[in-house]
């Protein structure tokens, strides 16, 4: 059957992001990414940064949540205690429901894939890379130093990892959670686009 | 740039090797899966039951290669125990090896994508699916029980990623060891043999 919403789940660096967009471009549908980020921040009040942050990256602990909002972290259901990423998470996925009911779409990370994985009309796609190919990547468009960059793409998809199986309880990155994965390093970024929008049209 | 050899691993049940198979013939390139058992076989004397099972599935212990036959185990290299698997391994490696260079073609299982990887011109490619898709799948070609059938397919999954691991040092089914993988369960058959066939003409 044709697909309807694609989910995009990629290691940091991997072009996964930049994949996305071209794709959504090309099938003339929409793309979330920052949108739902100021979706959720304009219902929450919550600042964009934080969510960035919060809902797609494990944090240590509850402290730091609070550090930044105490007010935030309170009871919401009948006594029990939500921590602030559980709440960004829940407002996320009612946010993320929300746009695949409304059009076609492409969703980027914020684990899309295991939020919609009732629906049946989603692509779900994962983006990686090697790390020379990341590296470069980033610091063609940013510099850096090749260490430091290294490290910091291994520290951010550690957290994501950890977010994905915090929520989802799944393996981030574990083939069988997605539906097509590509090495964008290997395959280059034509390619990865145009076989997931022939995927999309099938 | 244009690929020459295809890899396919795959989980048990996923119809990878009849998705390698169909790939092979539309691009009218070589097949290896019961062929390269043939071959070490012819060359090393054992039989081609115990090389399929040695040469993909990790066994216990040493003990059971010895119980079937005491004179393989041995010295081999200055002083080196090999073991019968690793034997094995080597054995098939070097064949895998010997075909790449000699045509193009579609090789199944046996660590291939980890024996070529220094080679740039192979397309890695890695079939899983979901447990209800891949038993289904099973019990329609060769019936069983279901209970019976699923708790086989994941032995032999086990199996597989200890082998690959223990050899490859690499986690059987993580992303980011293959260029594409494909869930045949929600891609449907004909759509992941149209994908790998694409990417190989890139």
């Amino acid at each position: 059957m044709s697909k309807r919403i694609i989910t995009i789940s990629r290691e940091c660096g991997s072009s996964g992001h930049s994949i996305g967009k071209e794709v959504a471009q090309r099938l003339n549908i929409g793309f979330y990414d920052k949108k739902l980020i100021e979706v959720a921040s304009e219902k929450s009040g919550l600042d964009e940064d934080f969510i960035r942050e919060y809902g797609e990256y494990q944090k240590p602990s509850l402290l730091f949540g609070l550090a930044v909002d105490p007010t935030f972290a309170l009871n919401t259901v009948a006594g029990d205690y939500v921590q602030m990423s559980d709440k960004i998470f829940y407002l996320q996925s009612e946010i993320i429901r929300e746009i695949a009911e409304s059009e076609p779409c492409v969703i980027v990370g914020r684990c899309a894939d295991y939020i919609l994985s009732e629906r049946n009309d989603c692509l779900n796609v994962f983006i990686c890379s090697d790390m020379l190919s990341k590296v470069e990547h980033i610091t063609s468009k940013n510099g850096g130093e090749q260490r430091k960059v290294e490290n910091e793409l291994k520290k951010r998809d550690r957290a994501r990892a950890a977010h994905y199986a915090h929520y989802a309880d799944r393996k981030w990155g574990a083939a069988a959670n997605y539906d097509i994965c590509l090495h964008s390093g290997r395959l280059g970024f034509e390619k990865c686009i145009e076989i997931i929008c022939n995927a999309y049209k099938h």
